[in-house]
């Protein structure tokens, strides 16, 4: 809190002759042509042969992609630095030095082979945010922060490292690049030494937006131009053993095997059925899998696989969790099978502030567009910032609903609707009594 | 059949005054303790730690078991050679020079961590035998050969070489001991450049006859002392590759996936209702899967699963194929996904010969053993001895059907049982006109 409010402070001492009231801005919009030209620009660091770009996180194109952003702040009049998590800030200080930032970003790394809209549209509209306010000099009550957070996609690192989530001796885990995140962050220009100081508290930022793709295709399907973000789900994985017995595959009755992959096969269809028999959105998924020993002729004695559960309710997380232990306990039955399940890792559902909330769906009718309330099944650092105070996140159409593949598209028009939507509520917000 | 009636030729001039008809020996038994003793001395080579053995193909441990075997056959006054395909041959010349030999054998080389009692059990049975006969000075009209096949578990190789099933491509592949086959037949005394000089032609034997531990486990639940052998089944290999869509798994909503695991799933379930929803004793595994991308958060977009059938009856395996496709016509419908069926093996499934079969029940009957004929759902080297004369395998119970482990165990009694009707139905077959 004291080093950032110093700075803010020196900011505000030259922001002040500045000063518009932004509630007379209702007809303020962002440049269209120019948020997609640079989402156009941004693609070619990574880009590969086949459409899309592989910009892990800490990789050359990262760092590419990072210097062409830094670039754009600093056209949009952000003062750009690195914070000690390697997070990219471009700082724009408001009339009042005592209120903590109005925050406004997201993320330019990929997955491995990924597109060229997920956490690009939100980071290229958030500086466009910052460049129109420049440009029609509008000064905020609040300072401006545009936060690029590093490595999402390994995991919302940037954001959990601000946060406070990320538990040290996870600095030395491999990203996807290969490298470690400690070794990321020094390339980034952060400073993993002071893993303490990077972390922010409850009440230092005033609130976090983020404007994202819409990975799933409802508002596509719909047709409904922007989605107001309920929260942002809860995830458990759970890693399952079940163990049978391996044997001849040639030479054991039928009836005398305990075959590891048939109860396998059960519990697969047991998770679908469990979690498609309760209405609402809740998803489960088994991605991954292995039988041991895997040969044509042998019947697998073991088999290996993963379990995700994700919903806003982490009661309804636990009570699916709940009816699938009482399906693998009959499989068990059934087939001389033992099932174990181990939690490997847990995320607690994130829900936005209603008061955003609602500030988003008005703001969007408020210039003639449709709204849809939802929640994301896909993790975002918005709901690490959740911890730091009020967020709220816009969602754009992406075609198809397809995402982390080169085929992931959204239209030009749906990005611009998002910037505006992203530019209005944050003029809104900064109009608020926030806490 | 040249070469060898020429050395059978060599031999039977000084047989002629050993000869005793054979079937004035009914009464002729092995010796129970040598033989469960040769079994215990030839555990030794390869043994682990944990119990049974690591005996592969063209290892140093093969090479000590194969000199440990000769050294039994040459006390059982057998001519020890190597044919050109690496099996070790054990002669012993009959009465009638113009007769084809009878020739009974197993293997001994083992899996990776395998027992001691497959393969072993026959081999040292037949030098038993051969032992018996020599002390008991029994001539009998056939000559006898011992012959112990080169690398029964890396796929019956030295009974495909000289049946002449075996690609000489093959050779170039690589066995468990990670040798290729060609270096394997050099290290054991073969020549590999005389590919096609190691082959026997159909009529070249009089009959095989070969003694195995029965490895599903019927006989030992139903206290039977000895399997009468039907046949060995045909084996057909499918790799079966699932198309779905790989997708975010916490975006997707549940009803627009195209889950490919899940259409493995139900996949796996339809293969086992296919194969147990019919009378016999055909058998089906998935013992092979591969899911993706494979991870947590991903749904699988493909899977990539192996499919085995095996039946005495190739119209039943190609029934029972035909019914899983269209079983897996209807997954396909119901998930989105697309099947498609390499077919990646095929064996033929090889009957024993009816008088054989006979033969064997009414000898072990005879001695008062109980019997039951059963097909080997297992391979053996006698499917492909099938190709040059007619067989016949004799099975001894395996306790719990274990096999392929250290854990494989068979009662030395029961082995004793198997070595008597091995010898009788040896001294009757060569009564008998076989052609």
């Amino acid at each position: 809190m004291n080093r950032r409010a110093f700075n803010l402070g020196l900011f505000s001492a030259v922001a002040v002759t500045l000063l518009k009231p932004s509630q007379a801005q209702p007809k303020l919009r962002v440049n269209g042509g120019r948020i997609n030209a640079h989402l156009a620009a941004l693609s070619e660091f990574g880009k590969n042969p086949q459409g899309g770009v592989t910009r892990l996180a800490y990789s050359e194109a990262d760092l590419q992609g990072r210097k062409y952003a830094m670039g754009l702040m600093r056209e949009a009049k952000l003062e750009v630095s690195i914070d000690l998590a390697g997070n990219i800030v471009g700082r724009r200080a408001g009339s009042e030095a005592a209120l903590p930032p109005l925050v406004i970003g997201s993320h330019i790394d990929s997955v491995p082979e990924g597109g060229n809209y997920d956490g690009d549209v939100g980071s290229m509209g958030a500086i466009e945010v910052a460049q129109t306010l420049a440009e029609n000099n509008v000064k905020l009550r609040h300072s401006l922060e545009v936060l690029i957070f590093q490595n999402e996609e390994g995991g919302t690192i940037g954001s959990q490292l601000i946060s406070g989530e990320l538990p040290e001796k996870q600095l030395d885990l491999p990203a996807n690049s290969g490298k470690t995140i400690r070794e990321g962050i020094k390339i980034l220009g952060g400073d993993p030494t002071r893993f303490a100081e990077a972390r922010r508290k409850r009440g230092d930022i005033a609130a976090y937006l983020e404007l994202h793709i819409e990975q799933g295709g409802i508002l596509d399907t719909e047709k409904i131009n922007i989605g107001v973000v309920e929260g942002i789900v809860g995830i458990m994985h759970w890693e399952v053993t079940i163990e049978g017995f391996a044997n001849h595959a040639g030479t054991t009755p039928m009836n005398k095997r305990r075959d590891a992959l048939l109860a396998a096969a059960k519990f697969i269809e047991a998770v679908n059925r469990v979690v498609t028999s309760i209405p609402g959105r809740q998803v489960g998924n088994v991605g991954k899998i292995q039988a041991l020993p895997g040969a044509y002729n042998v019947i697998p004695g073991k088999v290996v696989l993963s379990l995700e559960l994700r919903d806003l309710d982490s009661a309804k997380v636990e009570a699916m969790f709940g009816k699938i232990r009482v399906e693998a306990a009959s499989i068990a039955e059934s087939t001389g099978t033992l099932f174990d399940f181990k939690q490997t890792s847990v995320s607690y559902p994130a829900l936005t502030d209603e008061r955003i909330r609602r500030l988003i769906d008005e703001t969007a009718k408020g210039i003639g567009l449709s709204t849809k309330q939802l929640p994301s099944g896909a993790g975002h650092d918005a709901q690490e910032m959740a911890r730091l105070g009020p967020v709220g996140m816009i969602f754009v159409p992406s075609v198809g609903g397809i995402s982390h593949s080169p085929r992931e598209f959204s239209r030009p028009e749906d990005i611009v609707n998002g910037g505006n939507v992203l530019l209005q509520t944050l003029l809104k917000l900064d109009t608020m009594r926030l806490r």
